[in-house]
């Protein structure tokens, strides 16, 4: 069901989550070619209902033109709502590669034998109802719908005002794919507005997830006003840690990397901590290099001793630039760093720079993040680069799924015991005994 | 730190929740021999400190015997306070018994190379700081404190409020345990009272999950107060389905065993659903052998029409009766059967009896509760039966981990990547591609 903004007064949330929910059991029980086959349709009523996509996404344009004049969004906000037909085949594209990736269901993640003809097996299966909440990207809408089939879950999805009219659209588009399928429509909804999901936080009975992408702010929001759990996203406060033993020329090609190739995203550097042991040698070196592409330096008192005043102090060691903006720490030792790291990063992914291999085990062992790196970019921290193929989002959260989540993390597990007749008194009266022989 | 009751008001959680991950983060970095060793120092703990420990019960026995007398807490609440020198000496045995159990920590879990000399590995690790909120049950603390040191968690306890002063004499022993062991005391926390609770579930920075046990309202209260992820238990309304293929003898001893072998706990059947096709012919044997264990029955208007008016109707198919009491509902079919399944049940344990083995395929994919049983009674659902050794409890939860709760469910994971210099800016040029080859 697509909802118009006039509406959302007015339409019953908890009815659209029931009916998510049941199509949500639809779902689960299709097999692989099936699935592959409604992710064929999807992509294929993308390209061909682009037309009536494309006039939909003019008219967000129209809107966001003047909210763009008004200072109310940004000029990249406004530059990622544009659609185009080139856009409209890489979304396409995009469901055609989910559709190629391994089936996450029905996998047997472990297999005991508890006793004579008694097995038990863990097995993944999909959670349910997820409910999206998403920004004002109109290729997120066909990228969590892809993930969401894929993984036998039925979806409802939030998206940023902005792309209301653009999101309509497309979920439109892939409902009537569905229904060509033959495949419950409702495994894929849209609400709209602030009180839809309001209300939809409060179906805990019936929505078994909900992933907001966005700020930091959002997140908390959300995580302080449901009981449903949450895949979360907080900040991407990354660091480089550069060791004593490290080679000087690959760490300043990895700081470079993770602070330049991509500074709006969350797994860009924001931390530089370099050992007290190197710092006089390096640090010029590194505002050199960075300066030469516009890096701005700043640096705690120890760095701007070394490179001078012109180097502004930190103010605040949590802050994410997203930007050409790189603080640095010269630290006493690598317990420091780790200590810096806990304090005041954001777990979600760190790099440490050495030769020294023992120094990188302790690293890698002692740094509490999703991701912890040793010799290479905190740019890799993503589902693509991962192998994944896709991602729903990079999740801060420690429970259930950490860093990039791609299908596996939409699915859970559930516990198939087969057995032949087996009572448990039999055990507790120690007329039988258990075997626990672990087969795979 | 332990905190009697009376300091409740002035004493700073925050404060024990920051020397709580303080901690967390040296218990992480212990190796299995070095936790082994731990648990072990606290089984001995346990029994050489037997005579305080006792004494402190006798204090919570003679006050909960007012309370039993005023009908403040039931016999049988009492009887679960009761220490003995036996007691303890289980305790110990099961402390050591954990000990014996594979370390789950810095297992690898999946191993990708992403390019040459790019490795990326997904490894098990602890999650941090737990708060385990618990019954009035003096072997929980025990068993709780092994659970969190094997997993390289550090844990805060709350306990019932009539186990108070049991609680903290072996929260104390086992604290002390660990201090001869040069590990970190405030791996092991106690904190008391409700106000308490309330300000540790605020600290959602320090705090990384809350297992509550006990009254579904409990969890409720625990999943609307606070940001940090629960993992929870809510009922156990388990059902035993008969399809009309089932082998009557079986079907009864599965019944019979999944309500009566131990009748006050989670994993007992609530509700038996019965195949029309075969009712008129089993429901007799049925009543017959349940009425012989004193079993009440409750019925659909169906099982009446064959039982006959002595067998009450149903009032609510939501209930838990906890009690040797079993809800009888006749089906039209496997449909009907898991419609019933997925509106009146709580996701825990649900079996089916039959030899149609792809009846029992569409059943055990179909249903969507954290066990799924074929020809085996519901009972088995438990970890210790499931053969993890230890449980810390039964999660009714989707996400993170789902039925019984071993020491698998209390860790996480992380990505290590490990690089030679590797930057995502020469992928992003086409200079290098990535390779994506499973390892294992």
């Amino acid at each position: 069901m697509v909802l118009a903004t006039g509406d959302i007064v007015n339409i019953d949330i908890r009815a659209i989550a029931e009916r998510s929910k049941q199509a949500s059991h639809a779902v689960a029980r299709l097999n692989e070619a099936q699935k592959n086959a409604a992710l064929d349709a999807m992509a294929d009523a993308i390209e061909k209902n682009s037309a009536a996509i494309l006039r939909a996404n003019a008219d967000d344009l129209t809107t966001a033109s003047t909210m763009l004049a008004n200072g109310e969004i940004t000029a990249s906000t406004f530059e990622r709502l544009k659609l185009a037909p080139s856009k409209l085949s890489e979304m396409a594209h995009s469901i055609r590669s989910v559709a190629a990736l391994a089936d996450p269901v029905g996998r047997i993640l472990e297999r005991t034998q508890l006793d004579d003809g008694l097995i038990i097996e863990k097995v993944s299966c999909s959670i349910g109802v997820l409910a999206v909440i998403f920004e004002a990207r109109p290729d997120a809408v066909t990228q969590i719908a892809a993930l969401a089939v894929k993984s036998g879950n039925a979806v409802i999805m939030k998206p940023g005002r902005e792309v209301e009219g653009t999101a309509t659209a497309l979920v439109e588009t892939l409902r009537c794919a569905l229904r060509q399928c033959n495949i419950a429509e409702d495994a894929i909804n849209l609400i709209l507005g602030r009180e839809a999901v309001q209300q939809l936080l409060s179906i805990s009975d019936l929505v078994d997830l909900v992933i907001p992408r966005g700020s930091r702010q959002l997140v908390e929001h959300i995580q302080g006003n449901t009981r449903i759990p949450v895949l979360g996203h907080a900040d991407g406060i990354c660091h480089v840690y550069v060791d004593a033993a490290a080679d000087p020329t690959m760490a300043l090609a990895i700081i470079d990397d993770s602070k330049t190739d991509y500074p709006a995203v969350c797994n860009a550097a924001e931390t530089a901590l370099i050992h007290e042991g190197i710092a006089r040698e390096f640090l010029p070196q590194l505002a050199t290099r960075l300066e030469a592409k516009k890096v701005k330096l700043l640096g705690c008192e120890k760095t701007r001793a070394i490179l001078g005043d012109v180097v502004e102090s930190v103010a605040n060691w949590h802050t994410e630039y997203g930007d050409l903006v790189l603080a640095i720490r010269v630290v006493r030792n690598m317990d420091e760093a780790i200590d810096h790291i806990h304090r005041y990063g954001s777990s979600h992914t760190e790099t440490i720079v050495t030769n020294d291999v023992n120094a990188a085990a302790r690293f890698l062992n002692e740094v509490d993040s999703a991701g912890v790196f040793h010799n290479c970019s905190t740019r890799f921290a993503d589902g693509y680069r991962y192998g994944f193929g896709a991602e729903v989002g990079i999740s801060t959260s420690k429970l259930h799924a950490r860093g990039p989540v791609g299908l596996d993390g939409l699915t859970t597990y559930k516990y198939v015991l087969h057995g032949e007749g087996h009572v448990v008194g039999e055990y507790r009266k120690g007329a039988r005994n258990f075997k626990h022989k672990r087969l795979s």
